[in-house]
């Protein structure tokens, strides 16, 4: 799903996200309760009024940017206090309040406050993060309140795969109405990352969503869906959009490149959107290397329909009970890249 | 009508400008001289091609942003040598180069090149070049050998009143398909400005458009206007969008206001553009102060839709023969401003 830091997904008016047949947006809890603050968008009517957008929305608990502060935060069983990255504002987030500020966000699909750990935390450590990890999603579905909103859990373990399975069974034995996988795309390879889906797969419940937070490369999602998870959230489109590096049916490439300075043919010659149908790589180049703020619209527009143009084909394929074939056509695709 | 500096105008898709109702954009001869270059869009089939823009555009000559440069360029008879603001690289741009640029570059109005004197220039100065600017404007007529597009001659003679005749009479004798005055907007009181456009006025041909250059805000367009000009450019509604100072029907705001902060209303009540129907004001600040591309987006979508509609709202008066008691609720309006 797009990802919208401070509600809004860069780049994009509400607009563009319909055109791109984007369903779900993940808004940021810590962002929000920042700036403009979580009490301020509840008086303008929830988050769904305040960015003008009609389909659903995902917030996380705040807690995955909260621990990316470093030196600014302390971890306690309480909660966490940090300073905001703003202005130094002194905050403790717990998993009461995580709860209390989206509900008053309203989105339709919150999530628990979960510890996420180091990628290069020791097992003894993520073991016992893991466990009050779990005491924390205990608390909060006892602060939940509104009954409108699905509260998702969040399993952790890092790469040990028995502590990701006793994260899995905790956080299952309390009863979620989804299941995520958080601590993934943190710095680990991709073999890593594979496996800890390997592993989490087959236990995790088949009536209720799975969703892997923060993830990932297209490839990335290929082989998650193919290993059975249902929903994803990543920066990698529209961040790298607006850094010029554009996602192709043929692989990706680097908009700035000289190599398009004459280039007059669509950025993805299989691709519908209405950038590859309207705009020459060449002019794209161009506004890019200009500056200009057209250039992160029209990029993160085709990055985006790519993204969600390949989680359509990929269901496509489930109903048509021919995922194998999809998935081998995909790598074929690649390995046929002629425009890098 | 918008302005585009590199083949777009920033922030705003064409689809955005179609919905503003923008009849046609000014592209700075400048810019895509040096980048892309005027070759490069000609081989990409044309400006329009280039930048997905089916209606009219107007390209300038070069010489405003050429003699912008300061110590970076030097003026004779012939033309104008300069370095590049990009990587100082050296040209020179000539009356006959600036017409080969525009015809490569396929706009549909043309303009000629001409010097356009400091507003500190003294009458000596001023009478001299505008008698060179003549003598560039005949080689610019000489030099056209498209047909397809149309030639517009720039008047110039600073603030003075009898050099502002003499130019006139200089242009309007080599004859061309309509007629600017350049020279305004360049630091002068409202008084001189409308004290040139009162002058001018009366001598104009009446059988061919009158564009003033560079200017202005909305109370300048309507000044203009009641004097008898038809064609205006100017940044003021893109760039003060980008900085956050909005146009409505009872004055100029700025959004970054703490007075807007908990404001659910519309940017504008009057105003029936996209912005105003869909977002708060609330909303509008959070996203300029948190720094999203979207607040450029919408701020100069409402501002560009203002200006359209402030000159669809005069065309409307002049075919109802109500221009005088159009002007008077105009300022009667931004009189009972009571939200600056």
């Amino acid at each position: 799903m797009p990802v919208g830091t401070n509600a809004t997904v860069k780049a994009m008016t509400p607009e563009d996200l319909l055109a791109v047949n984007a369903q779900i947006i993940l808004s940021n809890t810590y962002h929000l309760y920042l700036r403009p603050g979580h009490r301020l968008v509840e008086k303008m009517g929830g988050l769904h009024k305040f960015m003008n957008w009609n389909r659903p929305v995902l917030t996380d608990s705040g807690g995955f940017q909260v621990f990316s502060l470093g030196e600014l935060r302390k971890i306690s069983e309480y909660g966490v206090k940090f300073q905001s990255h703003i202005d130094g504002s002194r905050h403790f987030l717990t998993p009461e309040l995580s709860i209390q500020i989206q509900e008053a966000l309203g989105a339709d699909i919150i999530m628990c406050f979960d510890e996420c750990p180091s990628s290069k935390a020791n097992y003894s450590y993520v073991s016992s993060s893991l466990a009050m990890t779990a005491r924390w999603a205990k608390r909060c579905k006892e602060a939940r309140r509104r009954e409108d909103q699905q509260l998702f859990g969040i399993i952790q373990g890092g790469m040990y795969h028995d502590l990701r399975a006793r994260s899995l069974e905790d956080i299952c034995s309390i009863g979620f109405d989804g299941y995520a996988l958080g601590g993934l795309s943190v710095g680990e390879t991709k073999e890593e990352m594979y496996g800890v889906m390997d592993v989490c797969a087959p236990m995790m419940p088949n009536d209720a969503p799975r969703y892997i937070m923060g993830i990932g490369a297209p490839e990335d999602l290929v082989e998650a869906v193919w290993r059975g998870y249902d929903m994803f959230d990543c920066v990698m489109p529209t961040r790298n959009a607006r850094n010029g590096m554009l996602f192709t049916s043929q692989g990706r490439i680097n908009i700035k490149s000289k190599a398009f300075e004459e280039d007059d043919g669509p950025l993805d010659p299989e691709c519908g959107c209405h950038v590859c149908q309207n705009y020459s790589r060449a002019y794209l180049r161009h506004i890019y290397r200009a500056g200009e703020i057209l250039a992160s619209n029209l990029n993160t527009y085709h990055n985006l329909y790519y993204y969600l143009d390949l989680m359509h084909q990929m269901r496509n394929a489930i109903r048509n009970n021919n995922f194998d074939g999809f998935r081998r056509d995909f790598y074929l695709k690649l390995q046929c890249n002629s425009i890098i």
